[in-house]
């Protein structure tokens, strides 16, 4: 469904607590070195409406169903796709993602129980048929995930959702990867930071535009 | 579509102007005089999360896609669908909405060309097909209308948008009640208000529980 484009689209997926954000800090630094233009944004958010989006989404005194969730994620990607992804591939540039559809297929899909046709449709539209190019998936125990962001602060709406939720998350995210093997590099997240990030690189080098 | 229930579900639907609101406080007002347990709501909005996504919809400030603002709109619906207007229709109460789905299509399908079956869909699951049993459709020509709200003070958003688009919206409102006749009442909005609402009334009274 991708059309071409010139540039490279990495999203990263997995649960809170699993090292993306060191990861991705890692891999932008790596593409700096290099001298590769990139652009690191992330889901919810990248743009002025998902930022807005975002801070309604996380905030842990609204209650929000499965489905206006679902399409409050959707929305927006829309607006990052056609306004942040879609130009910087045209340019020729690596954007590098934190969470992308599959993040809504995983959660709310396998997680909340969502219809995972209704989801996929939706997500064409919102996307306009757009998919990663290579999808790091940081693979974790839901028990040592929590843990993890926990230890963090404060967890927000999503990570005080129960252990059987996350199970099924991360159950998703496999049954993702296996269906598109070509696409996900899946890795084991309790690995050492520095071992994933070499790995990683590696994996983002091989594919470099 | 819509399951039997023993309320009653009336929305109101027409341009910024068209004397949607007097409408909506006669019609409670008769519906309190007349003691019938009645709920009056709107769109967006109409629960906390409707509220918050409300807030995003109509700030001037922000820059939202056609795509991601019926994503937005379609959240706020689920949400009020599931958590006010079914309850309330399934107690026996009247529900009286200020807009409902068709505004979705009139805006962003007839106005911004959206593909009519995509919303179409996304509709059905936001509403699980929870369609209207009478729908006030108050028409009114775009001019009048912008006129009529601009003297009302700041324009928001969707007012600053130009008269050619007000004009597809109008007409996409019109071919709603011509392939479905029976659920909408068409009123000439430049009708006294007095006129309007005894007709209104009428309208309601025939259909109430």
């Amino acid at each position: 469904m991708t059309p071409l484009h010139p540039g490279l689209f990495v999203s990263f997926e997995g649960p809170e607590g699993a090292g993306k954000s060191t990861q991705l800090a890692r891999l932008a630094a790596r593409l700096d070195t290099h001298g590769t233009p990139h652009r690191l944004t992330r889901e919810p958010g990248g743009t002025p409406l998902g930022t807005r989006v975002r801070e309604v989404l996380l905030d842990p005194a609204l209650t929000i169903d499965p489905l206006p969730e679902f399409l409050l994620y959707s929305a927006s990607r829309a607006q990052l796709v056609a306004n942040v992804i879609r130009p910087a591939l045209n340019r020729g540039e690596v954007v590098v993602c934190d969470r992308y559809a599959d993040s809504s297929l995983a959660y709310q899909g396998a997680g909340r129980g969502l219809p995972v046709n209704l989801l996929r449709e939706i997500t064409l539209a919102a996307t306009d048929g757009l998919t990663p190019d290579l999808t790091v998936l940081l693979d974790l125990d839901p028990a040592v995930g929590l843990e993890r962001a926990a230890r963090r602060g404060q967890p927000d709406r999503l990570e005080q959702a129960d252990l059987d939720f996350h199970r099924r998350v991360r159950a998703g995210f496999l049954h993702l990867a296996e269906q598109t093997p070509a696409r996900f590099l899946v890795l084991d997240a309790t690995r050492t930071p520095d071992d994933l990030s070499d790995t990683i690189w590696q994996a983002v080098q091989a594919q470099l535009p």
